[in-house]
């Protein structure tokens, strides 16, 4: 199977979009731009979305829904916000569809049954919220108003790429309303520091956290803090975004509170995102030229176990060993999968579970059966050992905390030694050419500079890192002073 | 607070409507027809889905996602499924706004953003995932594909009614593909049995099993199971339902695998789904002029423990004891909520924790300090009990488990004496308008006379139950020969 697989020193872009459908991830499907998630990859969408939640109402937020549609004159409410979105949204005009008299069976959209005023398909959702929790929000005593909502959006791309831009995609957006503006920052910070945990805990992808400049900001928000990461081609990809929005929405929809003084004020809010665009960051860390590599944290299957046998009677043994072993590690709370397919040979099933990335196979053939051992691999170093039966389920419940640490820690040497500092435009578009990664450089601070440098090298500021210490120096394009590097890079 | 509710015995529709805002489980937005779930209602939505989720993958399915848009030639394919839901689409024609230069800082539809073909939002998703099977069906050895998708759908409906009949609505369909007729059958069926399992232990409301008559049928299916509840109004609410496909939709998007004998065969379907509708008839069956009565299983609090005190110190005391109880009652796995807000006083929060229908409420005053007891209260009979504070985590899991079934108990009696057998059209119409439920009848089997009665008392036929018995005897309306009867009713 992995042979039919683009080596990614082939062409990177290509390895991911045959990956992608290859281990059944996901498709394009007819509708232009928006994709099907196929199970195995909805699978880990699920396993993400579980840890996520449960670290949203650990840190307080309750799930709501609201409305897929947002009507046109609530949308451009608020200016800057409509202004980033209204390029890339769907528009519903009709409410009706009536037989097409010219074509039999075919049917037309009703011209009699045009909206009184168009539906947006929500791009994000803070106009349809913050008009909400205008009736929500009185007092003081109604704040901090937590809530998080699992949807579904749509954003009119006209390049697209699975799970990393599609017209529709899933995501979670939280939005939060606060009494005053430190409470606001703090619930900001806080999130764009649950997203880093998740992300480097459960995903194995380690993340620089920072702040967005003017030009890269959410569209309506007053700072956007983000996690970066870094991907094997030395391209970086947003992996989630926290928006202190001031007390933008609350103008634009007349959100007040009574304060515990008695007077009347604007509430102050935040939002904050990730998407399935995650999954994309999820295959590009980890993955190599056999397939999909999974963190066993987020692994659907974390351990395969695959039979070597020439008859059924093998078969047969195999199957009660292989039974104790996973019932074993099911008590542990493991997902094990016994691939007992008399239909393909082992060799073909070793290729099929290296291409979906679980990270522990265990192979058990006549001679283990003997000898009392089993043949234990490891997806991410394509090593293998041969255990002891006695010893097999620690060895495994160790080697799957082991290979999450080890798959975090190789993703964080890349990524350090692809942050690369410059002092000099030449010296900057060598490493963008050559090296790729992270370019660490000074920057005069003005949106000017930053356009005409991505012009030039399409190179982006990803973010000014919070714990970037201060040094005065000079900017790499316009030599202007600076006190500060912040992190350039291609992106996703 | 209970004060302000509208009595059932008053305005049923409106006692509803009221409670539905009031115990804060959904609101109208300012979309037309679509709701707002508000965190307390999302939250039973949470355990419905959390507890189908597992029923479903423990049948095998899968989850997966397809694209919320359906191309119109796509969704015009399946001719009478495309008939049953035209005249209630949100159609998208264009996908970007613009600056409306006569009205400064307003937008407008960019008419150079027309779509070429326009996009469905998806009323359910039967064509867009046909239209995908196709290509993952080639041989027998992809059969079966049982696949589940959470998700929301559109269907403009011109009177909505918060959770029983809005526009958007969130729901899970499950679409199935099968080799044979047999299987399919088999699988329709069991699905229905899932859901009248779900909504008998865990929703506490007992279901007719049958199925529906082609008037009712589900547009492109065969057949449709489905599950029917009474409410308290003596209204009935279709609770679920199943539909087998036939071979319509693998007809319509040429969907064929090669047998084990290596012949061309069509695939065979199912789709099945509930909703949020559930939510209607969670609040319809239990609920009280004292507002909500939730069933232990899906309560997001089980057990809210109320303090009542004059002093600080005493609420020290108190908060002491139920600290400890609460870590008793979680051992459980028991969700428990300590009100110890000092802004509000205890008979406000005994009628604000009625309203939301928490089934067990533990007082806890300086009286039950010094006798070592609890007062506890059941949400469902409004009794209380005093109980000694060593046998209180036990008496609570008991009472829990009592509640259960009791609230089972207690609408299966109302809804067994409400199927009222008649054997005239006079009885008929009386017992619509006097008594309400089902009424049990025959019916001549045609599709003009089932259309008559409707015309004439607004009943539909609800199901032909699985478990009639044969018996000979005469339409009510036509007089012509019957040999079983079927079950009418009005219906939300």
């Amino acid at each position: 199977m992995s042979k039919n697989l683009t080596k990614r020193a082939d062409d990177y872009s290509k390895w991911y979009n045959e990956l992608v459908v290859k281990a059944d991830l996901a498709e394009n499907s007819a509708v232009r731009g928006c994709m099907v998630i196929k199970p195995y990859g909805y699978a880990i969408w699920e396993k993400m979305q579980a840890q996520l939640d449960k670290m949203f109402k650990e840190t307080g937020h309750s799930n709501a829904y609201f409305p897929l549609f947002v009507p046109k004159s609530m949308f451009e409410a608020e200016e800057k916000n409509a202004e980033g979105f209204a390029k890339e949204c769907a528009v519903v005009t009709h409410y009706r569809l009536k037989n097409d008299e010219e074509r039999p069976g075919k049917l037309m959209v009703d011209p009699n049954a045009k909206l009184e005023e168009e539906l947006i398909v929500r791009p994000t959702s803070e106009a349809i919220i913050w008009s909400t929790y205008k009736n929500w929000i009185q007092s003081y005593r109604d704040l901090p108003l937590l809530i998080n909502q699992w949807a579904n959006v749509v954003r009119w791309e006209m390049r697209t790429r699975l799970f990393l831009r599609t017209a529709e995609f899933l995501w979670q957006e939280g939005h939060t309303a606060h009494a005053t503006k430190q409470e606001a920052l703090n619930e900001t910070v806080q999130m764009m520091n649950v997203y880093a945990d998740f992300v480097e805990n459960f995903m194995a992808i380690p993340v620089v956290k920072g702040v967005k400049t003017a030009n890269e900001r959410f569209a309506g928000a007053e700072e956007t803090f983000c996690i970066e990461a870094l991907m094997q081609d030395g391209k970086a990809l947003q992996a989630g975004t926290s928006h202190f929005l001031g007390q933008n929405f609350a103008n634009a929809f007349d959100v007040k509170f009574t304060s515990a003084e008695g007077k009347q004020e604007y509430v102050w809010g935040t939002s904050w995102g990730v998407s399935t665009r995650l999954m994309g960051a999820l295959i590009m860390t980890h993955s190599d030229d056999n397939g999909l590599v999974l963190p066993p944290n987020l692994a659907p299957i974390q351990v395969v176990i695959v039979p070597i046998f020439k008859s059924e009677e093998e078969l047969e043994k195999i199957t009660e060993v292989a039974d104790e072993l996973s019932k074993s590690l099911r008590k542990l709370g493991l997902s094990i999968k016994f691939d007992n397919r008399t239909t393909q040979k082992p060799g073909f099933k070793f290729a099929e579970w290296e291409l979906k990335g679980v990270p522990v196979r265990v192979a058990i053939g006549p001679k283990d059966l003997e000898n009392g051992t089993f043949e234990i691999a490891r997806r991410d170093t394509l090593s293998k050992q041969v255990v002891n039966k006695d010893q097999t389920v620690a060895f495994i419940e160790n080697l799957l905390e082991e290979i999450q640490k080890e798959m975090f820690n190789k993703a964080l040497d890349f990524r350090n030694t692809h942050i690369t500092e410059v002092n000099t435009f030449d010296e900057f578009k060598d490493i963008l050419d050559n090296k790729g990664g992270f370019v660490s450089a000074h920057w005069d601070g003005t949106p000017e500079t930053e356009e005409k440098i991505k012009e030039l090298t399409k190179a982006t500021i990803r973010c000014i890192p919070l714990d970037r210490k201060e040094e005065n120096g000079n900017c790499i394009f316009s030599g202007n002073a600076s006190n500060g590097r912040v992190l350039f890079a291609k992106a996703y």
